[in-house]
């Protein structure tokens, strides 16, 4: 019999995420498996900006966290038991086994355990540029922005798992990278690093005049595209700056999860520059990630698509190192490690 | 040789428009025309809200308004003279004459000058249902909106000369049409006459709260799309109640050409509903023209397609109706007669 830890939420914020929303719970695991289960050890777990979201008892893409339930999430581990054809003990598999250090699996299910190889691929990387968050870059850049040679991309939270990968997908497509990140360490990662072309550090630049000004000098050609994973003073300061029949791929808006909403300043800059924005969900559509994946594993074998992670060690660091994500403490993929 | 009146430009609003920001012009006509000039005398004008846009000095999808030059804009009238083959005395033709009697036009430049039918349209539908209105609202709702049949489409400014089309256009379709209008007189002609199924009064919903509620019980199923020419409170109200994957063509911002821009307060929800919005100026798809305009002719022709203008008397008027288009005064088209 194996003792299994787990992570609850317990309580839905009022405001800001606190560890008092979570809370450590000791199960055990079945003695033996049913047919057509499979039992998975984590070596990580995925700690991602949209679970925030997903916390608040509010109408959205998805149904809440159940309160008392093991807090959902990509995962990525070992087969150690199974009782089905498709998985042998030693496998690695990529699933959504949540916060949690073991997980059993009805194998049969489309959808819920994908085996993975680690030949030319790190195991971890399958929670980010190989995994979601690749996926999620890849969708918005090349389905809602599509870049021409030569035209400028905006990418905020541009060294997060999403952003970075936005930025050299982009390059690897011709066009100019430009991001915006926080404090000189990650701006300088971006262009030293990932190969962006300029990175913009949002904390020199308090007000909308100061914002507009550095984006007018990092793109002088004005901005085509822009992924945006924030919202709020780095989306006004880039309507300003975008050309005629600019697109946005709205796929986060980190800022305004805790509290008020944050409004956007100049909508009619959405009609005067003739602009097309479009929120999504990568999950909604599964049908493309095969192809995205099939080109996200061939640049991480070949080592054109970078990638960097902070890793928090065991279970219990959960919590603190998703708040410190929310507020911007990791740098790259943040990934809990349980083995 | 003859009076030509004109009103021009001569200075830019500080805030809202005045009639000090016009003034009427008496000029002379040539007394004879250039090989391949026509002579147009004009019958009607238009007044359009993207009018109040192009009087700023500031960078927008058009060059703005020349101050000291005729005030442009689209007219439709008839040929007086000419030294053109394509066009014979007694012609009836649209154009943009701008605030002006006559105008002496190139008619070998293309797009300038077009002969139409007075047979089944009567000469003023060619600035309002069968012309530039008619195909705004025929662009926006088939190539944004795409509305499928039983879907919601919600549109603001619903009896104006765009509006009252977007929704007869949806109603063809098979769509629900809701709009929104200012009090009950034209509430009840956009329900009684036009054929929408619900029309809200936006000056009975002064806060979100309000407004959000009286689109829920007009759109019992969601929201799918939106026609928006309004902006502000409408908007954000419309935000909250759309169904996942809406689209919004984004027309008009009426209500933030004076002064200040008017914030989206919620544009988070763009991505927690997975909304498609796009901003759009009808004058760049020419290549859609002849397909909306054939079926807006036949609409119109057939009683399908209904509309009410108001109509000012004399090229003296026009500031005056202009002002009162801003603010909501006219019912339908407003034009201007000159003949």
């Amino acid at each position: 019999m194996t003792i299994n830890h787990q992570i609850h939420l317990v309580s839905r914020p009022a405001g800001e995420a606190v560890a008092d929303n979570f809370h450590m719970v000791r199960t055990r695991l079945p003695t033996t498996l049913a047919d057509g289960q499979v039992l998975v050890r984590h070596h990580y777990m995925s700690l991602d900006p949209y679970m925030r979201g997903r916390m608040n008892d509010a109408k959205s893409y998805a149904a809440p966290q159940p309160l008392n339930e093991v807090m959902q999430g990509g995962t990525v581990g070992e087969v150690v038991d199974s009782k089905s054809p498709a998985f042998a003990v030693g496998d690695k598999v990529v699933g959504m086994g949540g916060w949690q250090e073991y997980q059993v699996v009805d194998a049969g299910k489309p959808g819920m355990l994908r085996k993975v190889s680690t030949e030319h691929v790190p195991l971890s990387a399958y929670l980010g540029a190989v995994g979601m968050p690749g996926v999620t870059a890849w969708y918005g850049l090349t389905q809602i922005i599509a870049p021409k040679e030569g035209q400028t991309v905006l990418v905020s939270a541009a060294s997060g798992a999403v952003g970075s990968a936005v930025g050299q997908l982009a390059k690897v497509r011709g066009a100019r990278a430009v991001g915006i990140a926080g404090g000189p360490q990650k701006c300088a990662y971006v262009v030293d690093e990932l190969g962006f072309d300029a990175c913009i550090d949002y904390r020199q630049h308090a007000d909308l005049k100061s914002f507009s000004q550095a984006l007018k000098q990092a793109c002088p050609d004005g901005i085509d595209g822009v992924f945006e994973n924030v919202g709020g003073l780095g989306l006004d300061a880039a309507l300003q700056r975008m050309n005629a029949f600019g697109r946005i791929a709205l796929c986060g808006m980190i800022a305004g999860y805790d509290g008020q909403p944050i409004p956007l300043q100049q909508p009619q800059l959405l009609l005067t520059h003739r602009l097309r924005l479009e929120g999504f969900i990568v999950s909604e559509h599964m049908e493309l990630w095969p192809q995205a994946l099939t080109e996200l594993a061939t640049l991480v074998g070949t080592g054109k698509l970078k990638y960097r992670e902070t890793v928090a060690e065991g279970l219990a660091a959960a919590p603190e190192a998703f708040l410190g994500l929310l507020k911007g403490r990791n740098f790259g993929k943040q990934l809990v490690k349980l083995v």
